[in-house]
């Protein structure tokens, strides 16, 4: 364990896909989705024994400062950071950077989501570990690929090349190429041909690798973070960091960065990792009855199969359904089929036009 | 109008069908479900420019006697009667039958109930009117028959013959058979034929005629009506109820009378009329949205069609889903496709069954 090491956790969107449980007072990061602890605090779980609280820093949306300092109370305050505007991953990953430097400007960090259910965490550990001195070593940037169990069309994947050597038993490959969610016949292909990996959207790298990797293909946003790293950690953070957000565009760090540089490795991820993305993703993390209800909370069927019940505060009875997503908050009620799951944002947007559901959004 | 006419509404049932809205603490009868008033108070405000409601009199369950008079607080009420336990229609009508008696030895009386939907009120009261006056005249059991619209499966029918002459205009024809809930094909039949017509459970006859029939096919609930006639409206009454009900067995109106007389008229009720029986039958009083939508209470429907919702109380929102019945109380939902409507009431058994619903029941 080096104290260069530092974790950045990205917790900045609203997860509308949870809706009616998730809400602008109760984004999905704050919400015990997948056990009794919020899914930010359980990615705090996952890597404090790596990388102590005072090295974990939380971006997310200013609006959600609170709730998040409030669901990790473990956490120094002053490491949950809120973002003026949300400017996509490129701009988070940067001023992660900026921030992680001001405090070791020879440090590295990892950036995690609060979107992933992580087992074998010692594993999971150990590559965060085995990465981030890889990183520091050599002036690469890195990422954890996940080896795929079906052809997913849901995640980007990365195509893996030659071994790296390196001291440690996490396996290493030089990135060839990163690759939008495929169609169903590139994503079998991509499962037969071995060497393809889901993209997880978690990274490990130096401080300077990254700042050189903006340096050379997003110059506005390495400005940015060298703006940000100046006033880091004092009173005039927030509005230079507002100043400074206003002038830039919204670019992902995949587009920005990792489909550009050469000097790209892909960790292979041995852990157990899935996406908490719709309510059919989260279901898998419970146990569904014989007949393939899966019941979170109070429910009762009959001739019912395959649902998905969420329904903490009341009781949700089920007559002669298959396949629907039920989900119950205090004031809503969500129905839909599984494969629809998606269009709950949709839904989300039909209740704002219509002006008057606010306060359950 | 006569001062001779009296209405016996029978309101015994639970109406389980529309759980999660119907309980033990809230009958189908005190529910608003087809208007803002509850079923029993638009039955009463059906028949009470005919007869008054110090003459209407409403026989339920002794255990929905308290939440019946909150319901109809015009009634005096002494006029709500409990059954000690339900003994189906033919007691029903018997007890009726005594306390009308007792009242008024040469009354007639209507038997309406609590679960219709009747317009064109001007043509029910006058059915009722010439119904009961023609009772009253003749030695005849008056039953409504109402023109079916569709081959129903779901009600019973009456055979009509030949027509009788009286002083009036609402059609009245000797009823030559009752038949049980016909299969498909004999509905069509029963249909084209045109002399069949849906058995509406309503009936008029005077309290001499139907004594009369009691003693002549079901000497036992004869002899319960002149036990109860000789206590009827005294203190006596409800000790004396449960003994005589203790005695008798459970038989309809119909199979114990209405199948063997041979003086049965039926007329033809030119009126508009529904059995609320399910929630399906309930949505058709309400307007449907293009989509084929009723939404009662605050719904929210995207790529949804024909599917009913009952949301007084909070927001219920429906992605891709079709014919579905959504119905939300205080502390349950239920949903079910519209075809599967009746299989509630086995819904309703099977959270008998668990234990831990009681307060939902």
């Amino acid at each position: 364990m080096s104290e260069k090491f530092y974790a950045v956790i990205m917790a900045g969107g609203k997860g509308e896909r949870f809706w009616p449980l998730s809400s602008s007072k109760t984004p999905k990061q704050v919400l015990p989705l997948i056990s009794d602890r919020p899914m930010i605090a359980m990615t705090v779980d996952y890597i404090k024994d790596l990388i102590p609280p005072e090295r974990i820093l939380i971006i997310t949306n200013a609006s959600l400062v609170d709730v998040t300092k409030e669901a990790v109370p473990e956490l120094p305050t002053e490491n949950v950071i809120g973002e003026p505007v949300g400017r996509d991953t490129a701009a988070a990953c940067a001023l992660g950077a900026a921030l992680v430097k001001a405090r070791c400007p020879d440090g590295a960090f990892c950036i995690l989501t609060a979107d992933h259910a992580i087992s074998d965490l010692e594993i999971f550990r150990k590559t965060i570990n085995e990465g981030l001195a890889y990183a520091l070593e050599n002036d690469v940037l890195m990422t954890i690929g996940i080896k795929p169990t079906f052809p997913s069309t849901g995640f980007g994947y990365i195509e893996a090349g030659e071994k790296k050597e390196h001291n440690g038993t996490v396996e290493f490959r030089k990135a060839m190429r990163f690759v939008e969610k495929p169609d169903n016949l590139t994503a079998k292909e991509y499962l037969d041909a071995g060497n393809f990996l889901w993209n997880s959207g978690m990274f490990m790298w130096s401080v300077q690798a990254l700042q050189k990797a903006f340096e050379s293909f997003q110059p506005e946003i390495a400005d940015m973070a060298k703006q940000i790293e100046a006033v880091a950690w004092t009173k005039e953070f927030s509005s230079v960091l507002r100043e400074e957000y206003s002038k830039l565009g919204k670019i992902s760090i995949d587009y920005a960065v990792m489909e550009k540089a050469d000097n790209i490795v892909v960790a292979e991820g041995g852990f157990s990792w899935s996406d908490i993305g719709t309510w059919p993703s989260l279901a898998e993390h419970y146990e569904a009855d014989a007949n393939g209800n899966v019941v979170v909370g109070s429910g009762e069927h009959l001739e019912s199969t395959d649902n998905i019940v969420v329904s903490k505060d009341r009781l949700t009875a089920l007559i002669g359904v298959n396949n629907l997503v039920v989900v119950q908050s205090e004031h809503a009620t969500l129905i839909c089929p599984k494969d629809k799951a998606q269009d709950i944002k949709a839904m989300v947007q039909q209740l704002h036009a219509r002006g008057i559901y606010e306060n359950l959004l």
